[in-house]
């Protein structure tokens, strides 16, 4: 069916239902609200979009988006150098950031192999991860290998773990269990199983 | 607490959760997408706001988004120029008109009734639309209220029934068969149609 639209409103909808967790619909009702706010709020967010991929660009060194060369995180002299924490986006390294239990250093994988959505180990920062660790100084200690707990994360997790292998380097992964806060009986069956297998002993 | 982001991209985060249905996580999860996106693609969205806010306007007679002064219901001469069917968003023009069923003219009243928002009688194009009605030429027979079956649809489907009193215009009213509660332009395309076959005259 042709578009009822005309072709720049059609253009908008369609760039707009390419953002992820935006669907036709979404992008339609966006698009409307977008003609009837003012001229200058349209052209804000056009602007910060230009903006911010003009200014933000990935840390060199591990990744993790940055207005400078380096992130604050690798540019922090406290930070304790021997340990590396790899996640698949930023946006884990801020919640992992929010907790202020873990001081080392940070690897942003940008994503988790997914055949599905054609990414590969190529489309992954996993070549720059093995050269920073061949290259550190002083060597990596331990790797944290904290991908999400879901297939794709696992199998990436699984994929470096045979990487590192071959290195002289602690690899471990985040614990998985309980939240904190939650009820048992609403915990599912693989979360309540793998609490039960890293249960660990109390007051040793 | 401070924000864990650059000015640039909280920026950019504040502005796409200013969107309907977008929330401050969907925000964050399309500011990191736009990251990772090659440069031409975020122009191109940015772009396409730009563009489309420029050039789309809104008909200077019914309200629909056009890009011509006049929307292409408007200037369509085999249109019935005795009918008008008043809707809330061009989208539901865009939803009546795949039916195929309706043959007159629009009037979108841009928004609906709704103290809440702060959306009153003086933000839609109700004055217009009592304009058009006395200047018409021919002389409008019927007004079709296809305001959404909820609260404030009815409420301001109530509102100009009162204004429409005094005319010698019949008025009536989409065919319940509607889901109430919900919105029209999810409606399919059938059930749309047999509701504007089946319109009843309002206040009779």
């Amino acid at each position: 069916m042709a578009s009822p639209y005309s072709p720049p409103m059609q253009a908008l909808i369609d760039e707009l239902g390419r953002m992820p967790g935006i669907g036709p619909k979404s992008a339609q009702r966006i698009a409307f609200h977008l003609l009837k706010v003012p001229e200058e709020d349209a052209r804000r967010l056009a602007q910060s979009i230009l903006n911010a991929k003009a200014k933000v660009r990935f840390c060199e060194m591990c990744f993790n988006i940055s207005d400078e060369p380096q992130c604050s995180v690798c540019s922090d002299e406290r930070r304790d150098r021997t340990m590396i924490c790899v996640v698949e986006e930023s946006r884990d390294v801020v919640a992992l950031e929010k907790t202020g239990v873990y001081k080392g250093l940070y690897h942003v994988l940008l994503g988790a192999i997914n055949p599905l959505e054609g990414i590969g180990v190529d489309q992954l920062k996993i070549r720059e991860l093995m050269m920073r660790i061949n290259d550190a100084e002083p060597a990596i200690q331990e790797v944290i290998l904290s991908t999400n707990p879901n297939t794709e994360g696992d199998v990436t997790a699984m994929y470096l773990q045979r990487l590192l292998a071959p290195f002289e380097i602690k690899v471990t992964k985040l614990a998985s269990g309980l939240p904190v806060g939650g009820d048992l009986e609403y915990a599912d069956e693989l979360t309540l199983g793998r609490a039960i297998e890293g249960r660990r002993e109390v007051g040793a």
